[in-house]
């Protein structure tokens, strides 16, 4: 076994760069290490490649497991013939796994070390770790480094490269609802497949809400039975996903969201309720329903079960309670609840939910479990144990922090809210008030995670809502702080988004099905072309619109990504041309504008063809309104425009970024920039 | 329950046509129906779409799990959150399925009963067969009509139809190699949901070759171990997939090839061979090799002890022993089995494997089994109930149904050669000598299977191989004689291969993977213009190319489709140019030519960026040189070619197309034709 060679060695081989500061190219890494020198030369990936296993900590199933799908998956990125076979010894392997720890207990712990080094020198690649979990994190880098060689013989080659790199912060993850839209196992596999790609740690699972209790409970059977619409996980299929996750280094956090967002358990179990009577799954739009009666002693022994159940169904030392949003009218409303809070002292609701909290709190630690809760659960008289995710932000979760509590950011992270990458990766879970904390309140603040809320997402497009999005926030939570060029981001997300593709995620292919779909049977051509410069309307205004269970999320804004590249790329080049007008910039503004515009007339014939389609007629208007002014704003930069042509231009750019069908045309603001920058 | 209405009905609310002969366009079904009318109008599908199983055969678990397929599929057709769950009674439900026959034991036969009638009316559907597999063809047939509606409110829609379907032949099926490259379980899965929706019956397991045995055998693992590369299918696995062929209509004929194309076994039990020695698998490319001897009892033994094993594990009726392609020399270089053929008069290494045929044919018969074997095994005195299945052609069919012998036909079907669809299409097993036939021997031919060898082909390419070409030879062994309409094949081939997208093929998907691979980091798109005009060499040129089991698939040629349809349309439009040159027609060819020349130009880049595209660059000087070609052929249709300049454009379309990294550029033949119709 070689020593690990330092670091100098490498760069006396030929060191081309060794930086903290991504390049925009390649390697196309994301999230970037944090420590990383690419030398010059490459190794090549034969036929012949092989992973041997050594180190006092290699008989850990997830490191054995983790090889051979890294066999299966470069099998699968280069197309060459390999055996899923692991080498006994180290000497005769291309990749030579050494994991120095001894003991790695399960389940899956908060802080786990996940650091790991990767040398790859011209004839031997070598990944040392403590523990399986940076084995798995560096398995991933290894992969993501593989290209087709430059030179001859044909075939794939990674770089010469050093890598040390361990996380940022020790709480990575994304919180998905599968409450408003269930998504099937298969999916929940997948998208582990994915977090763990991109060195994510945590799927906090949001297994209840007022549309569905999605667990199977064997206590209390109503709750899966008249609580969900029959679409839930068994208990066999829970198993499985946290065995699945736990082999990818995914630790599975569930959430049951109580005593507000319950309408489900209502429906099943009414006595629950704060207000008499009789509940249904609710079908149409979320927001504040129904709450549990926090006063009864009959709650809590139902709570005490429940959650004795589910603590051994999820073996992680979190359990979340959700605590959000829970109307106060449901508690104030009831005359024995009201009598109940005076009778102890409880001034309001909300400290009628911390009594509630506290008492949770109890039955949890009696079950070994750490309570976590959105930012609502914080009242000064829980343990510091708890944990806190903040939707509302910095300042509250450095609030939580100054008390002495932990905490995640999620704030800023909703990718349901169709935002940019750029928006999220800018997003930082120590800035604002956070970045004024003490360094001992700062460690507090454990990381962050990205969140899917599903009332608009179903399976089908829940891959295309998450990536590559969600690998931009991956890298915020990973990478240095430093890490922040947004140009060298998304060169790497794109390289990302398809590197992706190879583990099964369908983000894009499903949107191509679901464009094949609504063509019908004619060509996709044009609504490919006409889509690629759209994107859907952001925040919360589609849900404006009425929906519910059974509306049907296949018309055009659903079959696109959240963001266009063409119109990002376009923005930049306009912010260029603005700086500086000079040059070629103008014709290259002129054949975008050209292109967009020859799209939305191309694509009419198949708008009129369909019924799902022709609602998007009036965004082709716009676009070729758009493509018009921004074609007169380059002709009026060295002449005049004509008198009132400014102000018509303004006005009708306005009448154009009205939103229809719930699309947007994200190049319009840069069109405005045209037309504000005319004489 | 509504009785089934007479065809009239139908036609008296508005009968658009009716006829064999399908319309170039919609709708788009595949194979195209005996007998079909579509009225005026629609029935509109919604979310609240549900079917409903009556009649005495409703209880087949066939019948119900393919409705609730069927279901699930139309879900992801239209992206409609419909419930997967059957309605107990008809009045309830949009699509009444009434089974009429009671008995339909298992294993399904050849010849059971595949005929169905739909009637769409406005308001209901009813879809009514006499057995199990009448359904499952019809619920095909009805997914394939449902498109986006025209009209308001947005949705999808099947149009008001009639249709009275049954098959042309008894046996449809696929003969598919998995011994040269291993097929996962998946793989399988996915080619047998291919099938079902083209209403193919047969899958031909070829499971055993000189590179591989791929069974599971408990009687002699060493089959499996030794004579497979560790890759091999277990009895599990097997009874499994049978259980997922039956489910979707289609049965399972195994096959293990014998004497010959059997080194694997011999690797295993060299005992068996004709010839002592030690024996490998075959690692490289594929022929005659060794053979098992034919002349000692405990060959026989072995052979008994085997096929005792498999026939219980394969269910059919029918069992198929190979038989083709055995190297005479094996035996005649062995004295001990000269002496032998001499001491049973046997003239020579034919009869000699008439003499094994025999004996297998008996030991096949106390299992219960019907023996099948290629051309090779027929000798007069075998009982007529074995089967032939001729790779030589209709001659050698006819042949064979004039001696009593039923048979099917694998010559013109094998897809492995890359030819054309419409090549595979005008095949007919009807045809040739077969024609010829009395009515009693024609109807001995049973109809034909497609038969994909895999050499070159991998799992990932699988697919890609495989459809939509046999989708048209699908329609072949179904849809009656008279349809033959290129154009029409083509149109609908090209729909069906969208819809066969929905099940999970990967045709289009894992080629384009591929190309993104070929391309690395940079933008994909010039790379998938310039495939788009180019198709695999044809025949057997490739294999010339030494290969074997570690040559990587992972080239240009090997992530395109068999067939450029860009090729395919200008072949259309220059025969229309040559018989008619007025018109606008000389514009759109120019426009085609340039646009290829500019693809040629621009994935230059790309071409030279690694190490995998290099060896295309030949090819796109070829294709530069041949649109300039095409292009001063329209210039020279009006006024006269310079002299010499005929020969010398002719000269360099033979230049160009020299075949380069296994490829050759389709519309080559067309430039030419466009040279040679000039003055």
């Amino acid at each position: 076994m070689t020593a690990l060679r330092p670091f100098f060695v490498l760069c006396a081989l030929g060191c081309l760069w060794a930086d903290q500061r991504p390049p925009i190219q390649q390697p196309a890494l994301m999230p970037w290490p944090a420590q990383i020198s690419v030398g010059e030369g490459t190794l090549r990936i034969g036929v012949d490649f092989s992973i041997a296993i050594a180190g006092a900590g290699g008989g850990d199933a997830r490191v054995k497991n983790g090889a051979e799908r890294a066999i299966e998956r470069l099998a699968r990125q280069t197309g060459l013939p390999l055996r899923v076979a692991l080498q006994p010894q180290p000497t005769e392997a291309a990749l030579n796994i050494v994991v120095e720890g001894r003991d790695h207990p399960a389940p899956q712990k908060l802080g786990d070390d996940e650091s790991y080094a990767l040398l790859i020198s011209p004839d031997r690649i070598r990944l040392s770790a403590d523990g399986p979990l940076g084995v798995l994190r560096g398995l991933e880098t290894f992969l993501q480094l593989v290209s087709p060689c430059a030179g001859d013989p044909p075939g794939f080659c990674v770089p010469l490269t050093e890598i040390h790199d361990q996380p940022r912060f020790p709480w990575r993850g994304l919180s998905l609802d599968v409450s408003r839209h269930f998504i099937p196992v298969d999916g929940i596999k997948r998208t582990i497949d994915g977090l763990a790609a991109v060195k994510l740690n945590v799927l906090h699972w949001h297994l209840s809400d007022d549309q569905g209790f999605r667990v199977e409970s064997k206590k209390y059977p109503k709750l899966q039975q008249l609580g969900s619409d029959g679409l839930y996980y068994t208990q066999a299929e829970i198993r499985d996903v946290v065995a699945y996750a736990r082999d990818r280094g995914v630790r599975i956090v569930p959430e049951f969201d109580v005593p507000g967002h319950s309408t489900s358990w209502l429906a099943a179990y009414p006595n629950l309720a704060s207000k008499p009577g009789t509940y249904q799954i609710e079908h149409e739009k979320s927001g504040p329903t129904g709450a549990m009666d926090p006063t009864r002693d009959s709650t809590y022994s139902f709570l005490d079960g429940l959650f004795g159940e589910m603590t051994k169904l999820f073996p992680d030392e979190y359990f979340h309670i959700g605590g959000d949003e829970v109307a106060a009218r449901e508690w104030n409303s009831q005359p024995k609840i009201r009598a109940f809070m005076k009778s102890h002292k409880l001034a309001d609701a909300k400290a009628l939910q911390a009594y509630f909290n506290k008492r949770l709190q109890k039955t949890l630690a009696h079950d070994g479990k750490k309570m976590v809760g959105w930012d609502e659960i914080l009242t000064p008289d829980l343990p510091k144990t708890i944990m806190i995710q903040s939707w509302r932000g910095t300042k509250s979760l450095a609030n939580a922090a100054r008390q002495g509590y932990p905490g995640i950011l999620s704030a800023g992270y909703y990718l349901d809210l169709m935002q940019s990458s750029a928006q999220h990766y800018a997003v930082d879970p120590l800035t604002g008030d956070a970045a004024n904390l003490a360094p001992e309140e700062q460690a507090r603040i454990l990381g962050g995670e990205a969140a899917m809320w599903e009332e608009l997402v179903t399976a089908e497009t829940l891959d295309a809502k998450l990536w590559p999005r969600l690998a931009a926030i991956a890298e915020r939570f990973w990478s240095p702080q430093s890490t922040t060029d947004v140009a060298s981001m998304y060169a790497r997300l794109d390289s990302t988004n398809r590197w992706l593709e190879w583990l099964g995620l369908t983000q894009r292919s499903n949107l191509e099905l679901m464009r094949e779909r609504l063509a019908g049977g004619m060509p996709v051509g044009p609504l490919d072309a006409f889509a690629s410069m759209l994107e859907p309307v952001k925040g919360y205004e589609r849900q404006r619109t009425p929906y519910g269970a059974s509306t049907p999320f296949n018309h055009l804004v659903d079959a696109i990504p959240p963001e266009s590249d063409a119109a990002r790329a376009f923005g930049v080049a306009v912010d260029a041309y603005v700086a500086s007008p000079g040059g070629d910039s103008a014709a290259a503004l002129r054949e975008q504008l050209a292109a967009w515009s020859k799209a939305a007339v191309e694509v009419r014939p198949l708008l009129a063809s369909n019924s799902l389609l022709a609602e998007n007629v009036p965004v082709a208007d716009a676009v070729e309104a758009l493509c018009k002014i921004g074609q007169e704003a380059l002709d009026y930069a060295d002449s005049a425009a004509p008198g009132g042509w400014k102000q018509r231009a303004l006005d009708a750019i306005k009448d154009a970024s009205k939103h229809n069908a719930a699309l947007l045309i994200p190049f319009a603001p840069s069109v405005q920039k045209l037309v504000e920058s005319t004489r």
